[in-house]
């Protein structure tokens, strides 16, 4: 069974899917809607037309589920729910505090139409937070903990972007290795924010830019790096070019719980990603998502899901029989 | 809502589940089943009872989910047909290759009785075939590995003991440590099996026994010992009871895989369990299992599933609102 994608938007996430999209043969593109005049955009696949985001519904029968790439600052919470009234869709919405709102919202539009909106997918939330839960279901008795990096963060890049007499920069989040250690090796620290990242960021500075003061107000930006060690590097945009071009990403959820009638046994459960490109993992999590959220809704389900609630089968293009021989 | 749970039998892995019943605030022990005689038998639990296995079926209802306990090897291939025609039944089967079968004889009787029968469920078969399952979804174009230990193998320490002249043994299957590491590190080689891992044995042996004997029967065992680099210690007795009467396990499984239109980015997903008590491991892993078939039985549903059919929310005790709060 095929599954029909469209992708909503076209940027860094959307050409994940779209390469995803590639490597699953079951799946098929569509089409990529944009806001951008279609014509001054150049997809990837060959025969796939770009079309204005506004023609969208007349898709409504040539998609199966439509794959939202927009962010989540300010595309996802409008669209998710607005395309959810047309289409099975997907998205990687990823602002924590306001999945509840963004949830209830999808959740009317699909179960009025039908279909099936399965938000926050990609690896966190995403897979992350099913190895939180799962580990949480086995070891009642623990202590989570998620260390991300080493990793390009884009908000905290481009909040670097705006400081004046910046004309590039980018930060890694990076695990501080002895706390990371610990945690792997069964302990089960208390650790503040400081103790468990640092942040490294390579800045490109405008000519005759006052660089002590650049330094400084990243250094001091709060919620975004007070909180932190960070340090500050800067470098040419040649260098940038060079060196800092991909936007690698990964991390570690672990959980270190104990059983037993004294509590006497302890485990530990690591979920470990390293990630190469974050935008092309995510797109693989999304296609995959996409397949599960279609056969969902041929089943008859609707309304808005997470990852919690689908069967990991369903995200697998193998039968059930295939899965139980191969993989069981 | 509270998961009413029995357990048949009572060896390592019942008192597993035994312990992690009293972890779960919404699971409840019942009854402990067993074929000896029960006045023979002293739980842990205060005020439950154990009662003879021919008398399970008096517990009808009274019980929501039966937890089979029994081995693989002669146990379950008959228990789990048999008693999921009463009960909902969770076991932790094990034995890979006959799997197909054990699904389709305890989903004949599950069907027929109108209930869930869920097997293979523990770490390997089970949250190492959920991880091995997410990672090929997310990843088509890659290449598994599974790395078992540093544990203790109880299948082969019973080999060991067989032998002429052993009182007792104990076996530590060990992953080698520059292949893991290759594989860590995201490389995809091709590994034979004894490339992958070492067999660690400790061996107590009658007084007078012919230790070059006993050594060369271990190392030339057949599908037990003679695909790998296997070492051989002769310790006393009261070595062995105080160095090695744990039950610790634990594994990798990893994927290495690639995305991309040029498939030019590199991703590793790594799941990692590290154990002090395989049994107790396994019970709590059953523990949430027998929550998840209890909802999914109550909303309908029957017949045999694994794990891969279970939405990974039905395991928590915690409401969906929660979890996506909490841990999403």
């Amino acid at each position: 069974m095929t599954v029909r994608i469209g992708i909503m938007g076209y940027g860094n996430l959307a050409r994940g899917v779209e390469a995803a999209i590639g490597q699953n043969e079951d799946a098929k593109l569509v089409a990529v809607f944009s806001r951008r005049d279609p014509k001054s955009l150049c997809i990837a696949t060959e025969n796939v037309p770009v079309v204005s985001a506004d023609a969208v519904a007349d898709y409504a029968d040539k998609i199966d589920v439509l794959v939202l790439c927009g962010g989540s600052a300010t595309d996802l919470p409008k669209q998710t729910a607005e395309y959810a009234k047309l289409f099975n869709v997907v998205d990687s919405f990823d602002t924590h505090a306001n999945i509840p709102e963004h949830f209830a919202q999808a959740d009317a539009s699909s179960k009025a139409a039908g279909k099936i909106s399965l938000i926050s997918c990609g690896w966190d939330p995403g897979m992350f937070s099913i190895a939180r839960l799962y580990a949480n279901c086995i070891l009642p008795d623990g202590k989570d903990y998620t260390f991300w990096g080493r990793g390009v963060s884009q908000g905290h890049s481009d909040a670097i972007r705006r400081i004046e007499g910046v004309l590039d920069a980018r930060q890694y989040t990076v695990p501080v290795k002895n706390a990371l250690d610990q945690v792997r090796a069964g302990q089960s620290p208390e650790l503040s924010v400081r103790e468990k990242h640092t942040r490294e960021c390579y800045v490109v500075a405008a000519e005759g830019a006052d660089l002590s003061r650049i330094e400084r107000e990243i250094k001091t930006m709060p919620h975004y790096f007070d909180e932190y060690d960070t340090t500050v590097h800067f470098i040419s945009m040649e260098e940038m070019r060079k060196n800092h071009s991909g936007i690698p990403h990964g991390g570690f959820v672990i959980r270190n719980g104990c059983t037993g009638f004294q509590k006497e046994n302890k485990h530990t459960i690591e979920y470990r990603l390293q990630l190469d490109s974050n935008p092309e993992f995510t797109g693989s999590v999304l296609v995959a998502c996409a397949r599960a959220v279609y056969r969902m809704n041929c089943e008859g389900q609707s309304g808005c899901k997470t990852l919690f609630d689908v069967p990991p089968a369903y995200l697998s293009p193998l039968s059930a029989d295939e899965l139980r021989a191969k993989l069981l």
